[in-house]
């Protein structure tokens, strides 16, 4: 009677499964917290986990589906300590966030709090990377990555404000999904840097990925594409001036050529310099608008908080506006840059996604040094989990469209994993 | 010894009086609650207030002075019930939202929490005009506007998302300025539509307005410039297919000439008629925003919510993402238009603020027709409260910036005010 679950359904396939009576609501949820208990002693993933559904989920495009959310979340029956490990802590909001809401108007279970780094920046919590333990898995959505890298939940929601979603997913061999700047709502989501500040996700299909967009912003369910005939696919890292590690190299042409076999034309994209200054002015917004932002968190607790937050709030603290104002409008000014290459050049940009695998060692998350400009551009990006680097551990590389095209992007990618198993 | 204390005095002329020996840090404090016990029964502007300073306020830019905080600002040693008069509250936050640090940083004390509409959108708080207390204050910066008009303090914040600063000071006759949309943090502020949502704040004088923004952004002094000459004003109202009624029609040409005796040179400015379409545009990302941003507090307490908040938020609800988007895109294709606008033709725009004096009855806050495109082009504005309508009411014109121009803005209306008393 109890035949053992398939950890690695796709959602629409569980969906299928609840229709037809073959599964149940609770079915996902009771064999994930199985797996829980088999893995998190070494993967360390969670922050805090829900007790067993009171209530059956909500019939939507993710019935039945159990899901991480990362600990900077608010939630009015969990606690939410934002990876602060308890100098600052609630055990419940007054409201939920909103993403919480949407997502159960969608028929989720939540499984508990996933571990987050610091207020989401440097500070390393405690989870390991489910590939290797002795090597991190990332940050800052560290746990969120990783619950869906052990399979442990086939979703669970992160933020990105300058490479916590891509690079985490890189690192741990999953898809992650940062959409435009804007998409989805961050209410009762503990901010950073709201500019740059992005919601996010992580799963094991791509199929996965896109039925949660089309879940959240209710726009119409994303198809493959017949095929990438006819798609135009621009090589372009940001920044270009570091020399690529050959690992990612490899895996940029591992892709390329995987894309091509798929149809589509690959072309190198030429963006001019001031696009590789972006990574610089990223930094600049980052550390002026936390400062700002956690001014409050700063004066309570500086003494708690980890040395590399407070040397970034009082670095921001000491910027003046006009640098910042400078900052802004490089980004602004590049952004119609872009729009238009993807108009007139491209579809999407294929980009490294990391510096290479997962580094050795708990005491830090890894560099978002390939993420940073593409956030401050507010651009939807997707680590694809598609290659291996050092040690067998997993490489990703990133898909990037334009501002707000969102659908494209993840139906292109739909396309690619489908024709090219 | 206890000689009345001016209370029209602007913030720096404290600050030298304080330099001087002449004041004494509280001074101003004791003074404003002296006010306020005085016209608060008719005024009704403040939800809280706090207790007496126990510490003397820090050295700063805005030392002594005392500031009224928008009730959906979130403060640790007052309450905040975010205008839902009580559905919702808490009383005290975990953290400060991060304008209370920046201002107590610069020096401010705490005089209270001040009246919103319903989470900041239409439904009335308890606050008249205190020019004439059947007319409403506008919203939703309620008790902000009406705090400072009463002059029962010096300055106040609120948010502005449709028209909640910009018309709340036009109606109550005071400065109110809106800065560049993301200037000033809004972290620990609930949000409304966070494409939109705006920290601004109210004063009697042009130079608090020019102090504060330099005590949060730690930006330069703004001087007045020598005269207006060689300035250039186009303008313009958004939207200009609605008819102006006579008395805005007459405050800007008031304004206007006012600004040509300045020595500034005033033009008509041509916005081609996709500006027009803005207002609608703004409603859409309002709405779709709002939907999702107050899903949680829509589930918990629709049912006591008021009826023209449900109504947007179901609206919002059912508008399909493609619709936002295009509202988005079409918002983000005429900023630049407008950049251009200022890089070429003019330095300021001026436009009405309201279709008119405060209007009579509490049931409602008045309409923000004439703020939404501005807001949503995320530029700064500024009411000036320099004319007067029906009834002898106050009725305030806008100056317009571009992104980031703040400090020209600020500049230009401070050399208008000193060059013409």
């Amino acid at each position: 009677m109890h035949e053992p679950f398939d950890m690695t359904m796709a959602i629409e396939a569980f969906r299928n499964r609840l229709a037809s009576g073959e599964s149940q609501p609770l079915d996902w949820w009771h064999a994930c917290r199985e797996r829980i208990e088999a893995r998190e002693p070494e993967v360390l993933a969670w922050e805090a986990l829900a007790p067993s559904p009171s209530v059956p989920p909500a019939a939507g495009l993710l019935q039945g589906v159990p899901v991480g959310l990362k600990d900077i979340i608010e939630t009015r029956n969990l606690p939410t300590a934002w990876g602060t490990g308890g100098y600052l802590s609630t055990p419940g909001s007054l409201v939920d966030a909103a993403l919480v809401t949407l997502l159960e108007q969608q028929g989720v279970l939540i499984m508990g709090k996933t571990v987050s780094t610091e207020l989401a920046y440097f500070t390393p919590g405690k989870t390991r990377n489910p590939l290797d333990p002795m090597r991190t898995p990332g940050g800052s959505s560290s746990g969120s990555a990783a619950a869906v890298a052990a399979g442990m939940v086939p979703l669970a929601f992160g933020t990105q404000t300058a490479g916590s979603i891509i690079r985490p997913a890189s690192y741990c061999g999953v898809f992650g999904f940062k959409p435009t700047f804007d998409a989805v709502s961050l209410a009762g989501i503990k901010s950073f840097a709201p500019s740059l500040d992005t919601l996010g996700w992580f799963a094991n299909h791509i199929e996965d990925i896109c039925t949660t967009f089309s879940a959240l912003t209710r726009a119409p369910a994303i198809e493959a594409l017949p095929s990438l005939e006819g798609v135009r696919v621009g090589v372009r890292s940001l920044p270009s001036d570091e020399a690529l590690a050959p690992e990612v190299r490899q895996a940029l042409d591992e892709v390329a050529g995987r894309l091509e076999r798929a149809g589509a034309e690959v072309v190198p994209l030429p963006l001019d310099g001031r696009f590789d200054g972006l990574v610089e002015e990223q930094k600049v917004v980052m550390a002026y608008e936390a400062a700002r932002t956690l001014a409050s968190e700063y004066r309570q607790f500086a003494d708690r908080m980890g040395p590399k937050l407070v040397e970034l709030l009082e670095a921001g603290r000491a910027l003046p506006f006009v640098r910042y104002r400078e900052a802004r409008a490089q980004a602004a000014a590049l952004q119609p840059v872009l729009s238009r290459a993807f108009a007139e050049q491209v579809d999407v940009i294929l980009a490294a996604s990391a510096q290479g695998v997962a580094p050795k060692g708990l005491d830090a998350t890894g560099d978002p040094l390939y993420c940073r400009a593409w956030t401050l551009l507010g651009v939807p990006c997707l680590n694809l989990p598609l290659c291996r680097g050092d040690g067998g551990m997993p490489l990703g590389v990133q898909l990037v469209g334009d501002r707000f095209g969102d659908e494209r992007l993840l139906a292109i990618a739909r396309t690619l994993m489908q024709t090219t198993p």
